[in-house]
């Protein structure tokens, strides 16, 4: 086959991610490559481990990137602190819960599942009563904003139960990060895992991770050696380590470590504390918009993401032909439903450089217009105004 | 902290990796990013597997780029195709037959070794007689460009016994792919892994692998769960399988993938043949450029390959502080020696976009300065002159 340079259309990403890239992340993205042991590039390396530090309110050391995408991030939590044979609790309510509890199977352990609905936050009370019942329970992960629902937890609760039991704890803030209120430091969180590609506003790739020095010591007093040699943090330790006698481990991401670098530089800029206000002001507006329109929200007001907006569906519509629709006229992508909320919902992102009120408004009048002219049965011509009036 | 934008330095990569990157890479990497579920993006995807196996030389169909570095493609095949309990026979010549053991034994397995000297090639009467010593073994792995001596092994011939005693075949091409005659089907090699950052002018941090239909048998039929869930190929082929119906896996890293197909594209321009034909014409201008100057190649010519130049040290120079005079006055960034190596041999990096006849020049021409300075026991001001001849 002649292939030719692929020139990708000028999308507006507000599906569950990857989202809206800020344009000062791509251009650093085609900066010049240097060599992943230069020194320009790891004093770059450690002004990364700094930003991120502040993005996730932090002092941990073991703050850094993965090079690799948020599963990869998951996994390297998992694969370096559950050891054959222990027994973690977790706790699911989305897609994302059963992708933790196939972790911990492949680590050789027990996953012991806290199950709640769909669109309800992790309880509690459910996660108390499984630690009881399971005294040698060493780990509980959940879930801070689950993507494919757009329910947020309390991960501050959470921790603090997991705590009281003895267990250390897996966060998994891949879509909190920047967008909702995450305090790692004062929560007590021992390992976390994020993506880049959600509030950060940058492209898809990076995995931030953070360790407590409780998690560290954990790791390092393994009985067994981590399954993965890629993720092995004794190793990756070393290379994201201190000062400049860096071992190697492996040829870092250059050029998206230049993105992601930029992509913190921006929300230092802005301030994380502005960051969460925005996601929140841009999705009041969203909200009003599709009540307006008729529509509603699959999860309660109390634990609702203001970056992810699980919304439900007109009767009777056809809604992949709607997002098609989007697509084709618009240019605009909204997410389908994952798993059992696919044909259900649909998934509106407002994350990073996509939470904008432009978009709010772009989104709530193409969607206006798309289901207009498919018949459904909304409330046509109100969306738009009542987001101007939230916004006012 | 307050941290600013980073913008690096124009170095001239002649390392072992990353190495120069082609400007269209960079500029395909700042295209607008979309989403990995976009009509388009996935066939991207396509034309992304079809150009790959045109530079692997394959007609392999599971045959796509991991979404992670080169560590991550070793890791991914040696997950899918090793169960424990399994024994792999790896030859080792260098570094990353050592990070191939790592991996055998944390898959569960055992490795037998078969070493020969550093800077040597594999030797296959070696390879034949460990495999009659463990008839049991199911595997054979070797690297096939030796990025930290700079050897080449046969691969085809190292294949040929691996198959004549039933072993499946793990072969480390990361730098030998677009730098060095490699045939993935007519050699029968059944899984093989890559790197971006050496011979195809992109930049690090996806790991181009490709499987053979007993390899995808093998993975298909295992008794035991890949340890891996981000590397499961049973899960990744669902995401890059055949025709629209992907299932979601892990959101690809959409801009690093549009700068690997620019790569793949411009490989295409020139023509796989083509490419090491230029990578074998540039070695000889360094060759006589380095012999000019009195110094030597670590490796024998017969099996030195043309991409990574292990270079023999002047007596009694500070091989660090000439590097870093290259770095500081040149912008050049050439490699030090790796593990044993440290300190014994400087790595010249004439791969991809930086193997060219300019990059030489510079390099000979820097060098002679910086050792002549250095009162470095050097023939002076010969090097450039006899590149120079070589070349026309």
């Amino acid at each position: 086959m002649t292939a030719t340079s692929f020139h990708p259309p000028q999308r507006i990403l507000m599906g569950p991610g990857p989202s809206d890239v800020n344009p000062r992340v791509l251009e650093a993205l085609s900066r010049p490559t240097i060599g992943h042991l230069d020194p320009m590039f790891v004093a770059l390396m450690d002004d990364v481990k700094s930003l991120l530090q502040d993005s996730f309110l932090t002092k941990n050391k073991l703050t850094m990137p993965i090079s690799a995408p948020g599963s990869a991030g998951m996994e390297t939590c998992f694969v370096n602190l559950v050891e054959p044979g222990d027994t973690v609790v977790v706790c699911q309510n989305g897609v994302f819960g059963a992708r933790m509890k196939e972790n911990v199977e492949r680590c050789g352990a027990t996953a012991v599942m806290v199950q709640d609905d769909w669109g309800k936050p992790v309880d509690p009370n459910k996660l108390e009563e499984a630690l009881k019942a399971n005294p040698d329970a060493s780990i509980v992960a959940f879930v801070h904003a689950e993507t494919s629902t757009g329910a947020i937890s309390d991960a501050e609760a959470l921790v603090k139960i997991a705590h009281d039991h003895d267990c250390l704890t897996i966060v998994d803030a891949v879509t909190s990060l920047a967008g909702s209120e995450l305090r790692v430091d004062d929560w007590n969180i021992d390992a976390i895992y994020s993506g880049t590609q959600k509030c950060l506003s940058c492209t898809p790739g990076i995995s931030p991770v953070s360790f407590s020095e409780a998690a560290i010591e954990k790791i390092q007093n393994r009985k067994t050696t981590v399954q993965s040699w890629f993720m092995d943090l004794n190793l990756v330790m070393g290379y994201w380590g201190e000062g400049a006698q860096r071992s190697y481990h492996h040829t870092a991401p250059i050029n998206a470590l230049y993105g992601f670098h930029e992509s913190l530089v921006i929300l230092q800029e802005e301030g994380l504390e502005n960051s969460w206000a925005r996601h929140a002001v841009n999705h009041e507006a969203l909200k009003a918009g599709i009540e307006a329109m008729g529509l509603g929200f699959f999860v309660d007001e109390a634990y609702r993401l203001p970056q992810l907006n699980a919304v439900t569906l007109p009767e009777g519509i056809d809604e992949a032909a709607v997002r098609s629709e989007l697509l084709n006229r618009y240019n605009l992508e909204i997410g389908a439903g994952l798993g059992p909320m696919a044909g259900k919902i649909w998934r509106i992102g407002l994350m990073g450089h996509a939470s904008s009120q432009q978009n709010v408004l772009t989104c709530l009048g193409a969607l206006d217009s798309v289901l207009t002219n498919m018949n459904a049965k909304i409330d046509s011509g109100k969306a738009v105004s009542a987001a101007m009036a939230a916004f006012s």
